[in-house]
């Protein structure tokens, strides 16, 4: 079946540029690229080629043909508004690197309607909404044509405020990879894995669940073991996504995983977008999306945001190659080893 | 070498014996048995016979011979005092399970002089100080002639009060097992990783983090492998100990496991001492206290304390055979296999 062992399949992100001014007890990092598709691009990139969709303003610093020189991120979908200005963030890490509150948050273009998907991307099979209001994420989502595997992220604020357009991306998206206290308020339940179960019960035929320092777990549903190994191109429209339901956890299905322990942590931020980047990336590069292969990408996304929090904004990521990675894959292994 | 890798070597715990009333979400227990040593020496004869050091006042309503029917715990070291009171513990915890407010604390004849360790108790080869104030772990440590493995739990208000004291305990401990707030707390450090580096250079060739639902992190010092693999009988003097310091990470020191994912959570009453409870049995069972046996040893008290919050009281672990606990074990490797 198409879609299914073949290696290199396209890959689509979308999500934000922007700049960002970060401080962390390490230090300060001023107007430094950022942004949630960019982390997931650079992530991506060790694995497979990437198709970028996002949107700048004309103020923006930064040549993304020269940040991402020699690396295969195609920049088709980088929209430049002229009148328009860049998304803006600031924000501030406390001691514990966990807690961060921000400083200054400028929407700009952001704001605006969301950038055109370019018609060579819309063939995408492996896709990556990143987190915006879940109503641009159904725009995006609805100019690629038949997707073999859309994942998503999403946050508090659209949980409490966008509620019915969530719950409509939901039915349509195979993977919802979320923070710990989203998936619980999401879920309305605390016991994280009862949380899990209730979001499979949503739509997504996977549920990633991100614990920052604490690793991360994953849940497939059982009714959708069947439609993971052999993908349904319709996605959107198939019944067999209508049948989802919240049953009893099947342990074959289930998988935890710590964080790479990481006694230098300079700056989180893009932890979560380069970890969904890492992951998409393994399986759009391997074709695959059977239990096995979803396992292996989350290990991957574990061990490349361990490298993205090493260091400010993208240099954690900008220094390493495959084979760093691919060792400290094998690190990982080797330290839940038992 | 004598303490290495001769089977059932003979494990003494010294710790509370209470009277628990325990509120959750699920529920609430009066009246019930409850203790650091009680939930340790459960635990702990699933794999090796028990030496129970505690005492209790006239008051105490329950019947240990009965409650350890079956199982080999020794009970030689229960001492009960008739003009005492029993300690008694009331606690209720918050819907995430995790919070928890102490609403009565009675210390009664713990606020006495600590028991005494059996003549017959005193050859003891693999001890576990549960947690009290590091002068009575050290008065009760004196007690035994030349342990094997010590291990000892502590907490904030020793941590805080009473550090001169934990300081001097630290010396004399082989083993560290404590939580992670504590943790950061006894180093000063932020950075668990580093935090736990930190408490090797005070004094345990083993630290183990208990992250409660997050699992555990197990670190050993580089400067006591060949004494862990090889254990000196006289770890209070030995001068290897005194040369420990906080250099940086071997990887091939550390270990990193998450919790066993539980659905059902009634009440973590005893996670922490059953966790202890089955560590220190497996490495008394095995007699062997290298890094691979303390990885099991960590899995499997991981596995048992799953059990425990599953029921209140000593529920969960009563209803279950050492089948049980090995099947889970291999489930949990598997959960953490990629």
């Amino acid at each position: 079946m198409e879609g299914r062992g073949r290696g290199n399949m396209s890959l689509l992100v979308t999500g934000s540029i922007g700049i960002d001014t970060i401080k962390t007890p390490y230090g300060e990092s001023r107007d430094c690229l950022g942004g949630s598709s960019i982390y997931f691009s650079m992530a991506a990139s060790f694995f497979s080629p990437v198709r970028l969709v996002g949107v700048i303003g004309a103020d923006c610093p930064f040549d993304l043909s020269k940040v991402f020189a020699g690396r295969k991120v195609d920049l088709t979908g980088l929209e430049v508004r002229p009148h328009s200005k860049t998304f803006r963030w600031a924000g501030s890490y406390r001691d514990n690197m966990d807690d961060r509150t921000t400083d200054c948050l400028e929407l700009n273009v952001l704001a605006e309607h969301p950038p055109t998907v370019p018609a060579q991307f819309r063939d995408s099979e492996f896709v990556f909404l990143a987190n915006t209001t879940p109503k641009l994420q159904l725009e995006l989502l609805g100019q690629i044509e038949s997707p073999t595997f859309v994942a998503a992220d999403t946050m508090n604020c659209w949980i409490q405020d966008r509620r019915d357009d969530l719950n409509t991306l939901l039915k349509k998206i195979d993977c919802l990879i979320i923070n710990e206290d989203e998936a619980k308020m999401l879920a309305a339940e605390f016991n994280l894995i009862k949380a899990a179960e209730k979001i499979l019960g949503m739509g997504p035929g996977v549920v990633i669940i991100k614990k920052g320092e604490s690793g991360s777990i994953m849940i497939q549903s059982d009714s959708n073991v069947a439609r993971a190994s052999s993908p349904c191109k319709h996605g959107q429209a198939c019944p067999e996504r209508s049948r989802r339901d919240g049953r009893a956890t099947n342990i074959n299905r289930l998988f935890v995983l710590p964080a790479y322990p990481a006694a230098d942590v300079k700056d989180p931020t893009g932890a979560g977008d380069s970890f969904a980047g890492a992951l998409l990336g393994h399986l759009a590069q391997t074709g695959k999306i059977d239990f096995d292969s979803l396992k292996t990408a989350v290990a991957y996304g574990t061990v490349v945001a361990s490298f993205t929090i090493s260091d400010f904004s993208l240099q954690g990521l900008a220094s390493i190659t495959k084979n760093d990675i691919d060792k400290r894959l094998e690190t990982l292994r080797k330290l839940t080893d038992f």
